[in-house]
């Protein structure tokens, strides 16, 4: 062994030319440099305050005292893997139940979203035996090769679709197939995910799990009809599949009424795995798969053990209570529900007022404002919804579009966005669309001007 | 919308029964319950001291208060995602490529060792447009369901080996095909690996890459003889494959020798892409892909974005920096270099005392105690490493064994681990030997009296 050195390659800069960049900036032509953030509010290096109406991971708020000192409390004392008994994993196992119906009673703690729903394709194979995936449009459930594989939202644009794969349409009663004025929605809905199971069982083919985002966000903030989710579960448990709901963007109370986002469906209706990330944390890298004793059984069954390094850390652990504690201390699920009711108001009087708000929809803190060129045709008006996110941002506002045309503006702030906060936004975005109006009127008048 | 509730569900049990359990304890019949972490200590409920010999994660020792309060400190300040632009992302990208070959220039932050290899998986395919993988017997490279189809320790258990994945001889001189009279071991083990290529090729399959441990751990601690990498390098890269090298258990200085253990293989050995995880945020969640900007650019045409919800965090960059600090602040690569050296050379000792040590293998603080039942046919002795193993634990040792046949004690320390932890290691050692080769004479002695 020769003479140890510490750094044994010379240092260098640290790329030769302008790195590539796969990872998109919010606003790419201009960047923010944010340094600080409290609560629901974003501070870039000059001090410049910004409302932040969309990041869903903050969720008792940026750097919550609570919760960073929860974190700081255990990171002092032990941080280590899961390979030792210790309280916190019980404790919050044991907290994270009393949320979920009784059935949901074993948890795997992980340290993604995508780490979830990927164990949650491998809970599902092993339980059932089968191998396909029932997917709706659109959908995004991670960033791992298993999850882009049941993402169309990424597959659509990479290696395409695979055969175990298949696409149900999505349930969106704007732009859908069945819309506002069908009888039956939910049913119709539900109809075309048993076309599909019916399609894939011609094919001698079966079904593993139904994979839904509890409220499908990339898909543009979409709620599907109440009733579609215990339907569709109908289908898949007939086929032998499990029913996966994928509450990564909507869990935690967001949606005011409930805590989860998959009882809007139903009182009664339970998923058979139940998948959490981003928020769980508020910003920890944390994530939990909830399932049942049958589904733990049948994976421990292989005889194959589940390890994750960091999942279910004293830390991690620590981290998740004190985020249940603030939500609860701090009610902030029944304070989702009532600013969202707010927002929502506000938003329906100013699509009253401009045409351009083709659609508002949403529950709690998650809504989403569908903007059209057309009342008629719905076209997206992308380009608009673009211009909107930039001149917000003017304004010191942090909002973003999401849908397959990119035209919904969402609405996923952290949970302690007031009702200040949404009257600020909803004024601001009533001047710039008056802005936009009256643009158009003038223009339209220099045309009639020749 | 109804009246919110803050926790719709009735609280209740954490579950009816017992749950099921696919994360296996270390002692699982009288596991330890550890409360307490101090550099190379842990402690349990009861004040006991345990000497932490596995725990690799906890890189630059538990709970070190200039990691701890690093978190703490950005936490306090700022933990969102890498959408705007930050300081600390730039800074660790920066630190981390001083100590690597410059041509690893471009840098993915995720969540977990998982979490890179798969990512390394896919921007191999990209890259080359081909689809299989080669890797090495016994091989582990993560828990989700694309690196359990890498990894012949997972996929041999459960649903066999996918018709993209072929599995070349783990070079091990010990117990391989080749061992340590043949002449030219490197040469003939990445002959093997050749081997697999043309098989593969005249399959008409292509190959996207090989992947491999720089020093392969569960393999049972073995150290590929130096030139081995560079010679299969070449064959992979004539099949248009690309070299991964799997730094999650040994990277950052373990071997003491050099910062990554793929620099054990000849100073101008570089592969195409390095992942890292474990022991680079000291317990938080922190991974990293590095690769060159030809890989990047090939992933970053694919026009699909790659996000990750917590990568590159704030707080995470804060953390990987404060890591690289500790480590060159107190020269823990030298240590690990000169401690790692005492400990070998005590266990060599150890050996000519002892038959039932086979071989012990290792560099720095990456060692591997191989136990036979016999000389000649090196038959493994794996109750008796776990008798080792209960027995150290009785004395308040943490050890564990890995390797096919889980007969090889192996050490991964924490790399403050000291030279007198060494001597109280292998005096414990020497005596709970020399204890059951007495009870083995007193047996045969009972034995020779009828």
């Amino acid at each position: 062994m020769g003479a140890p050195s510490l750094t044994p390659i010379p240092a260098k800069k640290y790329c030769p030319k302008e790195p590539p960049d796969s990872c998109r900036l919010f606003y790419p032509e201009d960047p923010i440099k944010i340094v600080r953030g409290q609560g629901q509010y974003l501070y870039d290096e000059q001090g410049a305050e910004y409302l932040d109406c969309i990041n869903n991971v903050a969720h008792v708020g940026h750097c919550h005292p609570l919760v960073v000192q929860a974190a700081h409390g255990q990171n002092q004392v032990l941080n280590t893997n899961s390979r030792y008994l210790h309280d916190n994993i019980v404790d919050y196992a044991q907290r994270l139940s009393e949320t979920l119906p009784q059935k949901l009673c074993v948890f795997y703690f992980l340290n993604s979203g995508s780490e979830a729903n990927d164990l949650a394709l491998r809970l599902a194979r092993q339980y059932t035996g089968h191998w396909d995936v029932v997917v709706l449009d659109h959908a995004y459930h991670g960033h791992l090769s298993s999850l882009i594989d049941i993402s169309p939202y990424k597959f659509r644009d990479l290696d395409g679709q695979k055969e175990w794969v298949h696409v149900a349409p999505l349930p969106d009663t704007y732009r859908g197939l069945y819309r506002e004025d069908h009888p039956n929605p939910a049913g119709a809905y539900a109809g075309e995910v048993k076309r599909v199971v019916n399609s894939v069982q011609e094919k001698g083919r079966k079904i593993a799990a139904f994979f839904v985002e509890s409220l499908p966000s990339v898909a543009g903030q979409v709620i599907p009809p109440a009733g579609y989710f215990p339907e569709v579960a109908e289908h898949i448990h007939r086929a032998g599949g499990l029913f996966v709901a994928d509450e990564i963007q909507v869990g935690f109370g967001r949606v005011g009424k409930h805590f989860w986002a998959f009882q809007l469906q139903g009182e009664d209706f339970v998923p058979d795995i139940v998948t959490m990330g981003k928020s769980i944390g508020n910003g920890h890298p944390v994530a939990c798969v909830a399932t049942t004793q049958a589904v733990a059984r049948a994976f421990e069954a292989t005889g194959v053990e589940y390890f994750n390094t960091f999942g279910g850390s004293p830390v991690s652990c620590a981290v998740g209570l004190a985020v249940l504690h603030v939500l609860e201390k701090e009610q902030l699920q029944a304070h989702a529900a009532s600013v969202g009711s707010v927002l929502m108001e506000l938003l329906r009087q100013q699509k009253a007022k401009h045409p351009i708000i083709g659609d508002v929809r949403g529950i709690g803190l998650f809504i989403g404002v569908d903007l059209i060129k057309d009342e008629a045709t719905r076209e997206p008006a992308t380009e608009e919804a673009n211009y909107m996110v930039s001149r917000l941002k003017e304004n010191y506002i942090l909002l973003s579009t999401d849908g397959p045309w990119r035209n919904v503006l969402k609405f996923k702030p952290p949970m302690c966005f007031s009702v200040d906060n949404a009257r600020h936004v909803v004024a601001k975005m009533d001047t710039i669309l008056t802005d936009m109006e009256e643009k158009v009127r003038s223009c339209e008048t220099l045309r009639l001007q020749p």
